[in-house]
């Protein structure tokens, strides 16, 4: 077998890097290098692209390890999807390739198949012999599409900045006269600390 | 002034990995990395802490080199609320701690409230001195609450996985008898390779 290389370096360079940046060599981050690597060949290493990821699962990390785009800084947009394929596209002419996992071309990779559509128990199925899988199957699983990007191009821009007349804390005026929180969207308490102090007493 | 150090490691080194990982050492990440650096000594090294921002811009990526947590290992909840506040949290019991940019004491730095607050325009404001800012004022113009998460701290389950009737495609069954894209929220209109020429050989 070949070198398997992805982004310019060896696969297992790569896996190693997915260990760190995501925790462990999750199988969707290793696939999606694969198409991150295949999607960036297509579109030309010259070309300064932005990305559109259909999944918010593993898929966005390959392309923050691949790629320019983040999350944070823009250039990369995460719709959630559930859908395992991203674009890579000129962000001055919008134009640019679809790649995905083609379910169809998985079929003679069993464990493959078996896995995405979730049709076998992660017991049944080690995550060794999954990614063992996924190298052996490389771009052949893949399919690709060269596309022009109709919507979620344009940068986001931040509002304007205002304090919120409830909480006292700043946020973007384009929320409304409250901030989402004081709004109701709140995902937190705020605890005193001998509160907090206590809860963990208890629970001892 | 005493060596700054961000995530145990010198400030350089951590505006050196922002360079690489954002793409420029944006002052929002550098900030960020305050925040998140607070955070993580408020929780406790030794707690496996989850993570909600509560902007999509900047911070996530101070989050995403500073701990565990990415964008696509579902341990960072992004909401898009426009507030520069974060809280990382332990996974067991919901409690940790809600650290937030806090105006009323970037008062005392006028460079970082003007840019803040969107009052200066960035030719009036060089990143070089904006950022001395920053590194300045540290933790300085935080503020932290102990908090208990009461939303968003559920891990997001994939739903089941089906081939979609319109265009063929895998997605997840929850989004309905289409997938999203059949749906009318596509972003993209798929093109021939000729096409793609042709507008290329106008657009020239």
């Amino acid at each position: 077998m070949n070198k398997i290389m992805i982004g310019g370096k060896p696969v297992e360079a790569f896996m190693e890097e997915i260990r760190k940046f995501h925790g462990w060599v999750a199988p969707g981050v290793l696939l999606g290098g694969f198409m991150v690597d295949y999607a960036l060949e297509l579109v030309g290493q010259e070309v300064e692209a932005d990305a559109i990821v259909e999944t918010r699962f593993c898929l966005p990390d390959a392309v923050q390890l691949l790629t320019p785009c983040t999350c944070g800084n823009g250039w990369m947009k995460v719709l959630d999807w559930d859908k395992f394929a991203l674009s890579l596209y000129d962000k001055k002419n919008r134009q640019g390739f679809r790649v995905r996992l083609d379910v169809g071309k998985t079929a003679a990779f069993p464990n493959l198949y078996n896995w995405f559509m979730k049709l076998v128990e992660k017991k049944d199925l080690p995550l060794e012999v999954l990614n063992r899988t996924i190298l052996e199957a490389g771009r052949e699983v893949l399919s690709a599409d060269p596309v022009t990007i109709t919507r979620h191009y344009a940068k986001i821009k931040k509002g304007k900045t205002g304090v919120c007349p409830s909480c006292g804390e700043a946020y973007s005026l384009r929320q409304g006269a409250l901030c989402l929180s004081c709004q109701g969207d709140g995902y937190y308490q705020i605890e005193s600390p001998a509160e907090i102090f206590l809860k963990q007493a208890v629970s001892y």
